[in-house]
């Protein structure tokens, strides 16, 4: 193998296959970074089996070859190199990849690359097309719904609820909810089909899109997904399990609705949550409707108390209701709309947060019963 | 107590007291700020017993009077605070403290402010004056070489030692040794003496310098120095020991000098790091001089080897030397000159760095012994 390329050029995709690279060394091979040069082409592939990540870019190819070198030292050492064309050889005979730069050398150790195991190829499947942006939005707006333990992988997955009209990409931790509806363009074939995605790594992938213009292409096999755009390929494994049947969970009518400045209502949990502190800490707010205004009251023997008025444009009848403060931060962070409604029916029915215009998305919230 | 301020003039006050509450909390009242208003002034004081910060604000007075709030809870209710005016109130008969913004209210708990330990007033001691750049610069130049340890205080010390024209900053671990000299102006009527201050809080106070043109005025009496500029008053004990003779230990000659671009040098040292990574990483760096180049080699089982050239102009005669690269990569991070020059006399004699045309400041490190 012999290649020459820039610091610039390949750090980009040592990071990105770097995600893929498990902190749990099981197998040495997985610590690596499998380097292939073929015509015009360097591949570089890492895997922690739940998941593949390939990056191809163009360098200048001298011959042609491959091998695996550890990520850590790897990353580190081209994140370390100088400006200006950098060659990599593996000489035929040797065990060594050979770095050289200016008048210097590193000789590093590899693996034997007949180890590594390569990503599957995927040919067919149901296949459907994102833009980068509407990927990104997905990731944003559901992911984080999702649990973070596994002990039930599916509660861990975002579940895509897919028919040929469009997608509803659901996550929940059964506390709250998430669900976001993308439409797929009228050309789409892909047949209704329902399969469960690790959280995390979707939200990983998000942030390897440089944000172009370039479709994302899904494509679902029996047992894996595809994700692909441009010179990134992604293979992650399709979670197993039954996903609780999230329509029956949404109530399809509400009695009151409120009405607030995103930002006026995001700052103000925050600083209820100022309760959450210390040793006694209590994650309860507590929500009301006095007069023209959302009362919030927290407290905690440590801290004290806490009473946020926020103005409201109050319809119908509300009720008291209690929420863990994170569930309703974690949605109003990340809500892009000005104003958002907050529907109530009852103080032991889930409360449903939408932005106001967004017909696209809900995001509900399993109340806390208190006192 | 009732004052009126905005968040962004108490949010700087509250994060400069902040540095001085301690993460341990040994007496439950340090782990308060004491907060107390006088005609028109705010003064907010934190201390760990071994550091003591007091800041002063003007805002609006509407009733003098004095608590202490718990600096975590406070520090983060601060910084949640809204644009605008907020009001701060103990009532004469309560032991909490009101927080009102806009329709909101917060109410804090309290702690009797009358067992907050206060800062003393120091009137006397030798006193001298540094810019806040001199100051910068000191402690950029000169903490860093400080141990980290604490198990012999003075070594975790910055050593002045102070005479009517000048101070020597030194700090030293005993692996590698900085000295910074600042010249005093002519008018300075300080007296000849010699005290070790702790290099982290130093540090930490310099952070607290808004770099503007206030000169820091520094006080010392038989245990404690006092560092004042502007609204800011530090007050830290005097470390006690007896610090090693550093004249002794700096070369006075040297055989041979390297002169090398520091950018370069330290990129070199940054890569030749990269054999320092994994469980049997070596920290050792090989210097030597070949041709009209400074040669540096690293090497461990797991990562391979390291061959970097560096172009260096020579004088004199050089010597094969090794160090821990992690005392040369600290100074190469904080020498602010283009150009360094390394002086070195012999295999197991200290290596000396200075800037090019900065006589002021040198850098001694210990080399290994090694094969």
């Amino acid at each position: 193998m012999d290649f020459t390329c820039t610091r610039q050029e390949l750090l980009e995709a040592v990071n990105a296959v770097s995600r893929a690279v498990s902190s749990k060394v099981t197998l040495p091979i997985l610590s690596g970074i499998y380097l292939e040069t073929t015509d015009g082409i360097l591949r570089l592939v890492a895997t922690d089996m739940e998941m593949g990540i390939e990056y191809t870019l163009p360098v200048s190819v001298a011959l042609q070859g491959a091998t695996v070198v550890n990520a850590r030292v790897f990353n580190e050492m081209v994140r370390r190199l100088p400006d200006g064309p950098v060659n990599f050889v593996v000489a035929a005979e040797t065990a060594v990849l050979k770095v050289r730069y200016q008048r210097s050398e590193v000789t590093l150790n590899t693996m034997n690359p007949a180890e590594f195991p390569l990503l599957p190829t995927i040919l067919d499947g149901d296949r459907f097309c994102l833009t980068q942006a509407q990927f990104k939005e997905m990731t944003r707006l559901v992911c984080f719904a999702a649990a973070i333990d596994e002990s039930r992988p599916w509660f861990a997955g975002v579940f895509c609820d897919i028919s040929p009209t469009g997608v509803n990409w659901v996550a929940t931790d059964t506390h709250r909810l998430a669900l976001l509806t993308t439409e797929l363009p009228p050309e789409s074939t892909v047949s209704e089909r329902q399969v469960i995605l690790s959280a995390k790594i979707l939200a990983d992938v998000a942030r390897l899109l440089p944000g172009e213009d370039l479709p994302v292409q899904i494509t679902f096999t029996q047992s894996q997904a595809l994700l692909e755009t441009g010179y990134l390929r992604v293979i992650l494994r399709i979670i197993q399990g039954q996903y609780p049947k999230y329509q029956q969970v949404i109530p399809r009518e509400h009695k009151g609705r409120l009405t607030i400045a995103t930002k006026n209502l995001s700052e103000a949990v925050d600083r209820a949550a100022l309760a959450a502190l210390g040793k006694e800490g209590s994650n309860i707010i507590k929500l009301n409707v006095e007069n023209d205004s959302l009362t919030i009251r927290a407290n905690s023997p440590e801290v004290g108390q806490i009473y946020e008025e926020v103005i409201a444009n109050i319809e119908g009848e509300t009720v008291p209701i209690a929420f863990n403060y994170r569930y309703l931060q974690d949605a109003l962070k990340v809500i892009g709309t000005e104003e958002i409604h907050l529907d109530l029916s009852a103080t032991l029915l889930p409360g449903v947060l939408r932005g106001v215009g967004e017909e696209r998305y809900l995001y509900l919230i399993v109340p806390i019963r208190t006192g």
